[in-house]
């Protein structure tokens, strides 16, 4: 039985949307195939603000987030963690013999610029990883702040993970000068699981450029090079069912309106958050709260497995805390196509079942 | 407009094949997604003749191959070419700084088991890559053969590039003494693109764990731990849609029976092979064709381009050469859920376009 699901990631799929992954095949060397992945290459500049190139990969975005990190990383990569999935950043540089140095503060907290600013300032890092949100502890970092700290060094390639927030939330890529801008579809934007997308700037080309055995699959110069000269292609055989589908939802989240589709986002989460306070507490700083996501402090102390096991006979999922904060932390997602009206329903139902 | 493709993959897909593509999302964390990934495993099993362990990977067939090059070299690798494809093994060593030698054939010709004999007995090498099938040249390698050489060199890893004949020719894996055979589901499996496959042996497993640096998204064993631990659960998400296909695609596979379908890819195999000999000549070496796609020379200096024009006014679409090849060798695959009378539709447009 399928359920709602307010996880986050993957996301509930509007059947219009999960009909085009049932699309014919096409050849993948084909002008069609051309044609497709170009259409949506222009679409997701659009959604990016940037003019920059648009990278899709078949992989989910680890793929991206490791292939963009040993990419561009020439002499030494910076890794600002505030939770699980910035700590993984790290561990795909450890993987991979990248040198570099991780930052992290406490769960909750978010990366600040002065932070940003005290190692840079060190001349050691030619890379930087930011998580824009941070799935684990719903923070949002303040990437317009750290922003202006990065732009004061021109040799750091900057790269952020969007994964649970690009089409979500508004992240003007050219001028926040983001590097690659990370996110995959089955977030914010409403589709399934299976492709991931970044920017890619001339900066980090030419930093690429100097970086020897980047490897193949996930070596972002290879991709970048090989749709210069094959109009759109990819070197391997992609999934064309996410290209159908990432097309079409695309010209849906245009039709909604980008900074519709934000304000959505926004009214969402401020619901979520002041039933959080009502009810429960919020986990993260208030002054960096995600759009896409609120993890709820477990103040009740309430059992997190049996209320999703009976929201799930009512037809609805949450998320439990991520790892370490399993039963300290419930998650609720509310991005990609729900409205306030879908939000109001599953916390009603978990009103009903906790007889709050 | 969609086609009927005898491209080598994409393969046009069933239309209930496709529908299980546009499945509702389900939590990948979830219950249900371990067991949908765990049956699926065990039906791979049945495929592959195999009791070692399958791993999923969110990529083309190329992400599994550089993961096992990477992954499981420990000292130097054996990599034999009989076309673009393997060739693409050795690239994948050279950018990941993995240790490797190239032992090339004219292309239409085959890996023999001397060529292998002799890079073993030099004892350098403790991984060899085999091309099972070359989609360039529609040579398949003599596998069987091989495997008697190769089981002499109990510490040699065998890693098999199946992606264009498993699903459509018969690969006893544990019998043969592969550690890792890897397809991926656009070809003879009759799915679309979008998630690779492999098995994974236990000498694989030990081996793996010598390997410092393996990376991450594609590091077999990591894969391998993980979904030992998490109940076959995967680290990134992975494609949900595609294990939805793949679940139901193995069932028709099973219940057509896999003797009945290894049988038809030979049947029309064979019937392709004779026209070609009566109005073309084959490329490959005739000892060693292609139970999935056969390579045609073109003898009679036909307009490929132009022949596949007028085939995609018809609704049809073959491949021209590969790379070099391009136009003096055209492609016909055969393979996944065709049987004799699309091979004989295809063949009939072609003679009626051509005059022949």
């Amino acid at each position: 039985m399928h359920k709602k699901l307010f996880i986050p990631g993957p996301v509930s799929v509007k059947p219009d949307v999960l009909e085009k992954m049932a699309t014919p095949m096409i050849g993948h060397r084909s002008k069609d195939a051309s044609a497709l992945q170009r259409r949506i290459s222009d679409k997701l500049r659009k959604l990016f603000y940037t003019e920059e190139e648009i990278l899709l990969s078949t992989t989910s975005g680890s793929g991206l987030m490791e292939g963009a990190i040993r990419s561009c990383t020439a002499k030494r990569a910076a890794v600002f963690s505030v939770g699980a999935f910035g700590k993984r950043w790290y561990e795909m540089a450890v993987s991979n013999n990248v040198p570099a140095d991780l930052f992290e503060v406490e769960w909750g907290q978010a990366t600040t610029p002065e932070m940003v600013e005290e190692a840079l300032s060190t001349g050691k890092y030619d890379l930087v990883t930011i998580t824009h949100n941070e799935t684990s502890t719903g923070v949002m970092n303040p990437i317009e702040e750290i922003s202006k700290v990065i732009k004061k060094y021109p040799d750091v390639v900057w790269c952020v993970d969007a994964v649970s927030s690009a089409g979500g939330s508004k992240i003007e890529v050219d001028k926040l000068g983001i590097d690659i801008c990370i996110t995959s579809t089955q977030k914010a934007l409403g589709l399934p699981p299976g492709l991931a997308i970044c920017t890619f700037s001339k900066k980090a080309v030419e930093r690429a450029k100097q970086v020897p055995h980047r490897g193949y699959y996930l070596d972002l110069l290879s991709l970048y090079d090989y749709i210069q000269k094959k109009d759109y292609q990819y070197p391997s055989t992609p999934s064309l069912s996410h290209m159908f589908a990432l097309d079409y939802q695309l010209d849906k989240i245009f039709e909604e309106g980008l900074d519709n589709r934000f304000a959505r986002h926004i009214e969402m989460a401020e619901y979520v958050r002041a039933w959080a306070k009502k009810h429960f507490a919020l986990f993260a700083d208030e002054r960096y709260l995600s759009n896409t996501l609120t993890t709820i402090s477990n103040t009740r102390n309430i059992d997190i497995a049996e209320l999703n096991k009976e929201l799930g006979k009512r037809g609805f999922q949450i998320s439990n805390g991520y790892g370490k904060m399993k039963d300290k932390t419930f998650r609720i997602a509310h991005m990609a196509d729900y409205t306030l009206d879908d939000v109001k329903e599953v916390l009603g139902h978990i009103e009903d079942i906790l007889k709050l």
